[in-house]
């Protein structure tokens, strides 16, 4: 009963056979191997645009990396309060951008509105004394589960770009909200006016893979070389595209996505009838939130479930002292009967 | 017949099999995994000594990392002309130490010396005008094939650490370096003064795998958190873990790296054999560095051969402007046959 | 009638006539003079205490590279939401920095207090996924005219000293925070645990100067570097310890910080006669915060006066829509008879 | 017989006067003052062309921060061996541009050719493992005594240019390269293909100044937001204008520089005088430097001439190790009397 994240689970076997398969003979090194050109080939078919891929180990970096493509050390970036950027990856993106701005905002639910950006870029009145602002970064599926629709994508972007600013999606877990929303690749990005995607495959079925994909073709000029500067230009680089390659085949990755997805929800319905359990965010992709008395926390963790309670800002006043904020990540790999085990073990309470 | 790198040839079995092994089941993440947890112990068992070490994905981002805890931004560090850090990085450990001055000293064999170094000394005698000098970085086997021995290590130490400076070895080869020399791990790094190491899996049978090694402790003390913002803490961190375990078991690393080393003695002895071929440096690890005519050169690549031709910077007046030098990299995959039949090639003229 | 900051007015002509005294003959270039020494040791018979003193030409340049004395990029300093480090320096700090997260809690009245600071800190329980908090920064004055007493800044100290981190004070204002507090030098910063000060001299009376002052010695032990890489190390130094020398004397510096403060409470006074208008926060030195209706405010500005509304984040429901929070900033050098003059305006409604 | 830099000498009376006058009343700060706005339109004038000038206190900043502005951290900048950017300024390039890399060519007589650039060039051959060449930086006057003169400095743009790449110019003695070669300010930067300028007036007379000048207008976009993010935005900014203002006004920038290179013939003449000492460069400025056995070197010490000994790295053999490389700096307020005085100490031996 492992629901601490969906990085606790392994390598899904198709992606772990594409290693083994890759193994034979030579292949040129950096980048200049057939599967990580076929990587790129496929991931257009896949958002079906012309578009740069540069594949990456590390959400981190992906994210860190993209962001130096879109904004200066002189500028800022907006994303939501509790986005990876702003606090889950101790200052990389400061370090790749060479110090910009990660300027997160409170909002409810994981999700900012283009009415809450206009009203902080509203604040940046003072020129230079401010940080330039540069770019916006949406997490879809969001840090708490909900997902942007492509409306959504669409009506940030069109506050941004006439003000010159570009839209980044970190997509660490973009498979599932692309299941959970049923709306194609395409739809959810470039249609959608996303700039640059962090295509992340790690938490989904892979076992160090990321995609920094440019939309916006410009941006990637020079891409190359921040991704050997930022220490991401793997050497033997075939195993990144051969991953990508068996991630992506047979749609492998949204399979995986929608299966996690659905978990999710059986979760969630089996929580829903604990009356001790209020659900706050709708459940939109592989994760689900609850609001759990810390009595019953503690025994489900005593009782050998894993999962986190989490940093309860976005609530308010919609959560008591003694309850807990608990998150639970859904993975491509969790056995079914944990799901049904765990919910017998809330119902005993 | 590819003698381009080692980076070239594919993932060891053992190494590939431990990754298949290390998938069953969930494992906590980032680090927390009992396979990166028994590799750290694997490596002070192998070095003989306590120790800090931090697995990467790449070389590029090992050095960087090792070189941000030794140096700040204001500082400076010194290696050989050639090294890596100098020019094969693009800016990357200017990146990760925030600008510290990479200060590459021309020297023949890829080795610098303690005169070297401390001549260079000598020269920063204006305080802050000049950068700090915090740092020697050592490679190790050198980017031109050679080595150096422990009292030669041991020499710079001396020469360094009485100013305060530390000692940093970039051991991307460093299997081969110890079975080219025949020390012990020990013998070659913290015995001869290394503060901090750059060890290499990735060229020599892992896929994609470095530890940033810590012999003074102190360095390492806020080390997760440079991990962790040069995007190099993997999630599913196991299957680094993984790796590790498997190429350092039974010392497949250094049968690896004996093999290699084997490899490239054999093409050298029959290189010498051609009248028109010099091989100006010792032979001291799995590189071969050989001057020969060009036209000879070009006649071995259309021929199906795959090598490069190197910077001839280190040879000053030795080679004549129709010449070229050649790099041949042995690995632990090369077939003995490829050797054979390139020697053929090259004895045909 | 110019109250839109200190800093719209000129030099004191002490301090003018300091800089022709010093113009004659040579003088060693680059920090060597008599002048910038001489500093030095008049600060720390002001301080009275041993420290190490570094004059440099901004605040934003003094605070930049006070901070990257105290943290490394990986590095967390908290302050407040309004500091100047946090929202009026466009990244500097993350430059000098490194790309160090300045964290800025938002608290009334301009003042952030260890409980705040303590809660903050209990939240960076997720080791390197977070940055590591490294310093504290206060502004005194603040940004919003109050001040922290020594008791204040001594309570900071004994929460973060014992978790290694470091206490910064921002001093763009520190003159005036002394006349206000009535306590000496040395109460409002070592003997209350500053380690690092910037020692505003700009908005009080000098042409360009600040120094950051060193009370925990090893703090500077390599700043004269970080100070010549960020740019501060002037050639034709002892323009900047002629500065400093003229400022110190005979208690210069106070004497006009206690006129601007006095002039502030005059200020103050008279605008508390007025009906219509609100002083949210207590005035303790030359700064004036004033909620009063935007129509008043819009014919203060018509008739001349020069000021600033202000962010009025800090004040919560206290601010109806159609009210302006406005700044008034007194100097040493602002006519009495503005005051009085503006008053009147007031007072005509 | 102080000729140990220009920068030992005091400011020029009519600057100081300007300082003095500039001190009346109020005046917006931060650069919004009229001083600064004259200053760029005078500085149009002099160039006479359309161009932005950014005021900042020093050298050192004024070069990182241009140079920030023509390369990425991913970015190199190629220049001489002995520029100030490369050797003198403890990493602030680095720092400002982001860990860009300095590439300083070893050449005689201080200048860099296009078939130096050319070569150098050629060898960045392996894409994103090298930097990429992203500008070129010519001092001029060089730190040599030398001058680059419109046709070379145009040779440089024309062979950078069709490459993507700009052109820098450090004119810390621009004044003097100007006054040397009797070409106009137009003819030696912008119509010689000059895209970025540092133009120094600090050690021709100024206090505390420099312009960073943008002929390529697309470059100044967000300069607003380096200087401010670099610490260079001066709150008291009419003292940055009003220097420049005087500075320029009757040409008196040229007229200093006229009169120091007026005195560096003179000494020039006078040392040729003397058997014992060789003139290795042409002396086209306002600097001399001359081998002079150790032996009169120590006794003109010891006489009480103050003059620096020089990295003899680009004589090569030039110069014997009973030699000294002795650089001399005339100021445009170097007393006449001086160099006559010091001539006949050399005469006496």
């Amino acid at each position: 009963m492992n629901f601490a994240s969906d990085n606790v689970y392994g390598v899904h076997p198709k992606v772990l056979g594409a290693l083994a398969a890759a193994n034979e003979g030579t292949a040129p090194s950096y980048g200049g191997d057939v599967y990580t050109a076929q990587a790129e080939e496929k991931l257009k078919e896949v958002f079906g645009c012309d578009l740069r891929a540069f594949l990456v180990t590390s959400g981190t970096a992906a994210n860190g990396l993209a962001l130096s493509a879109l904004t200066p050390g002189y500028g800022a970036v907006i994303c939501h309060a509790e986005a990876h950027i702003a606090v889950d990856e101790c200052n990389s993106p400061e370090l790749f951008t060479g110090g910009a701005k990660i300027l997160g905002l409170p909002a409810q639910g994981g999700k900012i509105t283009p009415a809450l950006v206009e009203k902080t870029l509203k604040g940046f009145i003072r020129g230079e004394h401010d940080p330039k602002p540069k770019a916006v970064s949406l997490t879809n599926a969001t840090e708490l589960g909900t997902c942007y629709a492509p409306h959504e994508v669409k009506a940030m972007s069109e506050l941004i770009r006439p003000r010159g600013m570009k839209l980044h999606m970190d997509g660490a877990r973009i498979a599932n909200a692309l299941a959970g929303l049923g709306v194609t690749p395409a739809e959810l990005t470039w249609k959608a006016g996303v700039d640059a995607l962090s295509f992340g495959a790690t938490k989904n079925g892979a076992m160090m893979l990321e995609a920094v994909i440019f939309f916006d073709l410009p941006l990637a000029e020079d891409f190359a070389y921040r991704r050997m500067r930022g220490g991401q230009l793997m050497s033997k680089s075939r195993y990144l595209g051969a991953q990508m390659l068996a991630y992506l085949e047979d749609e492998l990755w949204l399979e995986n996505a929608r299966r996690a997805n659905r978990l999710a929800l059986r979760l969630r319905d089996g929580l829903r009838q604990a009356a001790a359990i209020r659900i706050p965010n709708p459940v939109e992709a592989n994760e689900v939130f609850a609001i759990m008395p810390r009595g019953l926390y503690d025994r489900l963790l005593a009782a050998g479930a894993k999962f986190y309670d989490w940093m309860p800002d976005s609530l308010g006043d919609a959560i008591a002292p003694d309850e807990v904020f608990a998150r639970f990540v859904l993975s491509f790999a969790t056995p079914e009967e944990d799901v049904d085990d765990f919910l017998r073990l809330v119902a005993k309470g």
